[in-house]
């Protein structure tokens, strides 16, 4: 296949005029199909059935500190759930809380706390312009936090090995700069993962806020799907050595490990963050659900156990990413419109179509049936600047619905390039 | 038995001897009694141990609009869910939202949201002496949560069929007084319900302030345990006479129907206010616990349901009270120098000892080794202006246990009147 660009004018139109007629096509066959969120299958979630016969009316309820799990108590989590986590997390047990079902709402409880009472210094609310710098490509509902909250967002380019560390470097020397919230694992959407460099260019960063906070989602820190996965330096053992293990806030949970409607979410952080947490959480809650963690902890029992569990979801997953990745190969290498990440893990492809391109693309989708994650989204302000990103989430759809899907996103893909470029052709 | 206040020095001093031998025995015996905290005894747990045989491995995880309840989505509660606590509440199931296992976490996150983003008008941490009413003795987390949002406090006086309804309406003559945390029914530690005319001067209230909220704490809505159970009028059925169903916010749990470690809260309020925790709720959650959500539904079904389940816990809580009443009936009555309720449902009575006497008699308990409700905790900032309140939390100790520390409590009691009345006597 020849490059688009290399195209003439009578070339372009040809195809425009094929490219139309094979959309009407798939129009007409009024399908319906869903590549937006990153949400489970089905079959992913009845691996993890059993978790809902570890307990029954005659179970032993006490956890291994002799707590009874139905009453109330225990803040901070039941002692083999915190353990389990802190294996999953590289932690010792003392720097895990254990939360609800979302680690979403961690974050934002993370970041009101620090709106109202701050992270050290005065409220965030009580400072002016009180910025985040969001490597983008990035997951929507992280930007969705702080323009909640009023935080200003910039931008940070992402490279194949995370985020543009310089920009960042530079960028926290103003005292504004409160913050990072990332993906460092897997990122949602790009799919890589943090090099050890990255992760050493986080862990000794200087800002200039000394109520600076980086959120450190390790959502896919488990989620493996193929036999060459990522792996990511622990944050908190790089930290230590340049005494910042304070400006980190690790969150993860079980969300895509058991179940996204009724998992368990963790926290990890310094001694002092965790103590600090702590604090506020005795106003808060007496605890969260401890019988959905004694459930979990012994279902899951350890990280190895966790990751035996995982190369299940694996087995599901890695067809679809192949399904997607296979027809972005056959129907777009070469034509110079469009490029993909190939992730080990994780749960997206980041896909990018010819810059300027991407709203269309979206709405061509729409128009013939195929729903993808809302373009732009993946940017803070939901504003892509070139256009051009679409986060594509594989693992809810079957495999045929995929097929079909991603057959009808080339086509818009070639068809949106194919009217681009006859904008300026001659 | 003759009032203490009439005696003389000598019978006092008498009373004084007596009364320290007892305790010295008492206190060699090394006891270690709870009457502290308002938790379900396990006897009451197991109750609802079959809510873990609802759902198993091969279950039909599907709730009633077809959502499969294991994954993401479904932000405000199952319907079923939602239409159990509307049946609770009295609402319709759209003015109710479901939350995760803690209602003081709902409380503590709407005075959150109150205090960034204001409740209609301009955010609660930019305005000056932001004020609630506390009707006291009342819920030491309530206290709490008000304290440390740094939200100024205002005593307001507790009749035998609810606040002091005169000061409530003259103090919200001012702007800076924001609202009322209350619990209307078994009030906690009172055992008293509001009166309809007490309900209804609420729902009639004319804050100057245009965000003014009433936290409506529904915690013992269907906790009663005698046969002459207590009736609370519906708040929003009499707001809506006055147009003032945005002024209340009520909340309730499962956690003294089922499991306090693992249930399933809820808030009401006006289509308005609704509309606004959900649109909050979007960036906050993608959804609490739904598995937990179904198995709540299906085990408890519907409200009447629930009131016969909530007889069996009637049955293991009414002879706890009737220890404490009756010890304190026998050790106390025609001394001058104690009063308390005699709740028909709750989990606690307010035990008023001598005035000036009730902090000694924590620690004189303290040193025999009973635990009481920490003394002056049922006041905001922890002090009881008359050092006169106890809250007693009959149901967590067993009756023999109940007995024993109840026979301490009086004679601490007595042992302190003695000591405060022989300050003075002549």
């Amino acid at each position: 296949m020849s490059d688009y660009s290399k195209l003439k004018k009578e070339e372009l139109l040809k195809l425009k005029e094929q490219f139309s007629e094979d959309f009407e096509k798939v129009k007409a066959k009024g399908l319906k199909l869903d590549m937006s969120r990153g949400k489970p299958n089905k079959i992913q979630l009845d691996l993890s059935n059993e978790l809902n016969d570890i307990l029954k009316s005659d179970s032993d309820y006490k956890c291994e500190s002799g707590i009874d799990v139905r009453n109330y108590g225990v803040l901070d989590g039941i002692p083999e759930c915190k353990r389990l986590f802190g294996e999953i997390l590289g932690v010792d047990d003392s720097n895990i809380i254990i939360f609800g079902a979302s680690s979403l709402t961690i974050m934002y409880d993370y970041i009101a706390q620090c709106m109202i009472f701050g992270a050290g210094g005065k409220p965030w609310s009580a400072q002016e312009n009180v910025t985040f710098l969001c490597p983008a490509p990035g997951y929507d509902r992280h930007f969705g936090i702080l323009q909640h909250f009023g935080i200003k967002m910039i931008n940070i380019p992402m490279n194949n090995d995370g985020p543009d560390m310089d920009k960042i470097e530079e960028l926290v020397k103003n005292s504004n700069v409160k913050g990072v919230i990332c993906v460092p694992k897997y990122t949602n959407p790009e799919g890589i993962t943090f090099s050890d460099e990255v992760v050493r260019r986080f862990a000794a960063l200087k800002p200039a806020a000394e109520d600076f906070r980086v959120i450190w989602d390790n959502a896919y820190v488990v989620h493996d799907f193929n036999d060459t996965p990522d792996s990511l330096l622990n944050i908190f053992d790089v930290a230590k050595e340049y005494g910042n293990e304070d400006l980190f806030i690790e969150v993860t949970s079980t969300s895509k490990i058991t179940f996204p409607g009724a998992g368990v979410s963790a926290l990890a952080a310094s001694d002092k963050n965790i103590a600090a947490i702590k604090k506020r959480m005795t106003i808060q809650i007496i605890g969260h659900d401890k019988i959905n963690q004694l459930r979990h902890a012994r279902y899951l029992k350890n990280l190895s156990n966790v990751k035996e569990h995982m190369k299940k979801h694996a087995e599901i997953i890695r067809p679809k990413f192949e399904t997607v990745l296979n027809a972005f190969s056959n129907e777009l290498d070469g034509l110079g419109i469009a490029r993909w990440t190939t992730p080990n893990g994780g749960y997206f492809i980041s896909l990018y179509v010819m810059a300027g391109t991407a709203q269309k693309v979206g709405a061509l989708c729409k128009e013939a049936g195929v729903t993808l994650t809302k373009v732009g989204a993946t940017y803070p302000y939901g504003i892509d600047p070139d256009d051009s990103n679409i986060r594509i989430a594989p693992t809810f759809p079957d495999v045929d619905e995929l097929e079909a899907a991603v057959e009808i996103l080339c086509l818009c893909i070639k068809l949106a390039a194919v009217e681009k470029l006859l904008e300026t052709a001659e």
